[in-house]
């Protein structure tokens, strides 16, 4: 995260992960105010065994960037909030240059990236990829239910 | 790719996944036009042994969240600018529901989206990793070699 | 809807529908998280003998063009708004590819979602259409009586 | 029509309403230039065995709401790019106040309102249902020859 | 007014015109759901006497220029924010055609909007042109003396 | 004007005025190269006889802002297009603050912009009122002549 | 400032200033409603010893540009969020056209505005140019501590 | 610059900087391309001498950001217009979080970074803030003598 007033939105990639028994660590680091952290960081990470990296910041968010500038792993960006609806960090995080790609997801959407990094770490690893496999017919089961009770909704009108 | 008319966008993702040797195939889906092949391909594609999907389109596109949401791989989406800037494609594949992510990267970067798709590979796979990091290198060579160039040239003024 | 959580917005639509004694039945059917029974939804609809079908989703909302592209029946699609003040919805659904129309109402538009449904029955039913021009007779006595209350309102000065 | 200006774009609509065989006439009707020529059209078109009305216009268009305003049939907006890239059209077509709802289409998306306006009709007209029908799976085939041709082409690489 | 749901924003037009001392009427008439009225207003205004109309609306605004399409009278248009943060009502307003103008302002801007009014009256009378010359002046003296307040504040750090 | 590059697009407005019989001068001023040439034009204006000003100016357009705070007179503002889509320019004249309207018309909108300043005349003066109304019922009779012609066209398609 | 309401945004610059130890004085000059008293400040800034002058305005936001018209120092712009999302402001201050520059910051970036003022003098003044470099190691000492204690949060989750 | 395409628009500063006498050097340095470069450039620009940096980029325009969060030196920042009509480089340089402002100018507004780099350096040097004294009345003189050219064009008309 490039701040920790990213916390709250960032809390649920933590879950996400923990559900998938994924290792990770989270850390504040900020591409414009401890550029040389983000450095030390990026540049390591490859080597301590970190296979994906999810990057989050806000307005003219350069995190993502910055990292995947200097390393060859994958990072997810998350643009979060923080001003013109979300506008400057969505465009701030997708639109890198030729070379150097950041995969982002949408505005605030912590879960989507760990589920995402979930399925990236999953290419190589049959247990992750089967729990993602669960998890989609969670979501499955979830809305079938809600579409349950639906039905017993005052609103229905059928003719017969 | 949602359309024949996305191959001149897209040709570049084919020649980085050839450099990068990367086997890969390339097919026109459209999730409105032909939802059940589709559903064939994004629901077999596992199975088949593919790791990542590519999905381009533009517009109203769909087609990336519809295979996202057909299987357990991640899918990275490229949005073609057709009409509004490409502001309709980058919503329509960026903003997904939880659940359910697509790797987003920026309009019409089809070459980010292969370097994405080799960098995820290259998270189980060694070789596909050096090549990464002999691609980075390169960009770097590149860049270093304008800036060689760049200080020949006549706007150069320095006051001793 | 593509979840209940759209059901707050999507009421009115149900009232309107009570109103203009038109038969219908609630669904949640999400294009990302239950293709399967969208499918089945959509490709039975008009054998089923639905006539017209409202499919309201937010964000990168696929549903209604997802339905749109299974069944010959028009397809009403509400962007509901759950970000970037609606716009991810409406270019979502609005800008489709040609050969698979969506017939876009406005942002959280449930109630106009019902009218224009019923309008597209009457086309084939006397009796609805009647419906449609009592209510719009309706609509003009409100706005006629608001605008007798008005006239007597203190911010009125005649010079005579 | 807003204007004739608008035809290159809307005889997409005519050609496809021939093929669907379905008897239409071609109006060029100004909102703003001829509003007592739109309130005769638009308050005579139900009488006249009209069922559907495509109205086309750019810019502040409010040529469909306007003669939405005036009949109970069902009305389709098409929003004719003129300038800010059409989110003018857009916007004064699409966010139509509660009452009045006007089915919008893409941006210049004549095409997909003739296909529209098949499908309302076809709701009461099972002959033009079929024509549907077939559209769609005409649709299908494009595409699937396209994926054929495709396959053929030189960036493919199979490793084995 | 579209609608009394723009009283709340248009009542300062009422205040200004009250100060100004320019007699008026508000009426609430709806391009939408009572054109009819619209027209017998629209038509009549000049021969009433009226000198020029400031007509209020929001999302897919109409109001304005289909009263502009009926009177030989400046007409002034009020964006009101209902939705996508007025950007509806903006574009509905100000984006007219050749031939039919509205004099638009900002954003629920009735005070400017009756402000404008005055200065078009007062270019064929005296009297409340000179009002608009103190009017003018007021202002001045309003900020004039918010600065001297300023001058005071702790904020102020002078070096001496 | 803020520079002559305007001319091309405001060419029209001198045309519009030149048919309306309504004496104009042309000038290029700008609030940022020549503030005080612009001073002594808008304090001197009301003074020399001047009715209306017509300011055009794009990007940060503070021309028919500057000019409407230096005096009584009814300023019309026209965005000109010189980037963002003209966007820049159309924020810029029409979000100005209470107390100081500009009337804006649309983007490049000189023809809208001449033919209100005829409207505001024309409230105190009723040969141009004449004008006006002549003006109106020809824009009428131009697309009721191109009705007629798009009659004979041969998408006509009629079943009987 | 543009106005008295700009103070709770604009408070953080003095407070920053006085931490850098910089004389300043705070104005409320309105660019439309006291364009004279700007004028006066403008002319007299450069020859008063002045070195920065910071203008904040919202909406159609001139007063930095004015104030760069009439001066060689340098001006920040500060675009305020008074409405749409402050795109209004950031556009008018912004898009100067050639020849005077606005150095502009973010959306209400009072904060940073007087960062780059210090920033600014710092070129001529080696005093502040080491407060500034003071400033940037304590924001770094604060995200690497506020790193150290995410490091004890309980979402950690290490393998070994 | 982020790259040497960005050469055709960067070149007018070149020529303002010439025209001022202020010594300069030109730099192909990509924030993420060649991030070790971009950090020796801004680490020790400040020791090297130079006052002020002018930072180019397009899109996900990072490097202005990251420049200023390696160096107490103003940075100014000029988006580049290559994409989304340049909104992408606006929001990734003008959106800076609090502490490392960049000074943003106009998209693709080289000619204005040139000037605004002269007015800083301008504060401590007052032969450069004659030349900017010099240079502004010029602009001043050019724009009165376009007004004079205008005088004789044949739009004129003057009623005596």
């Amino acid at each position: 995260m490039g701040s920790t007033s990213d916390l709250p939105v960032m809390e649920k990639a933590a879950q996400i992960l923990n559900d998938f028994k994924i290792p990770f660590e989270i850390n504040a680091l900020s591409a414009h105010r401890t550029p040389g952290e983000v450095e030390v960081f990026a540049k390591n990470a490859s080597g301590r065994g970190i296979k994906v990296i999810i990057a989050a910041a806000g307005m003219a968010a350069h995190l993502p960037g910055v990292i995947a500038s200097m390393t060859p792993l994958p990072v997810i960006g998350v643009p979060v909030k923080a001003s013109l609806e979300g506008l400057d960090s969505i465009f701030s995080i997708l639109q890198m240059p030729p070379g150097i790609p950041v995969a982002t997801v949408g505005v605030n959407a912590a879960q989507n990236a760990a589920i995402l990094a979930a399925q990236i770490i999953g290419t190589g690893n049959d247990e992750i990829m089967n729990e993602i496999v669960s998890y989609k017919q969670n979501l499955k089961k979830k809305i079938v239910e809600a579409n349950k009770d639906l039905k017993k909704v005052k609103y229905q009108y059928k003719t017969n």
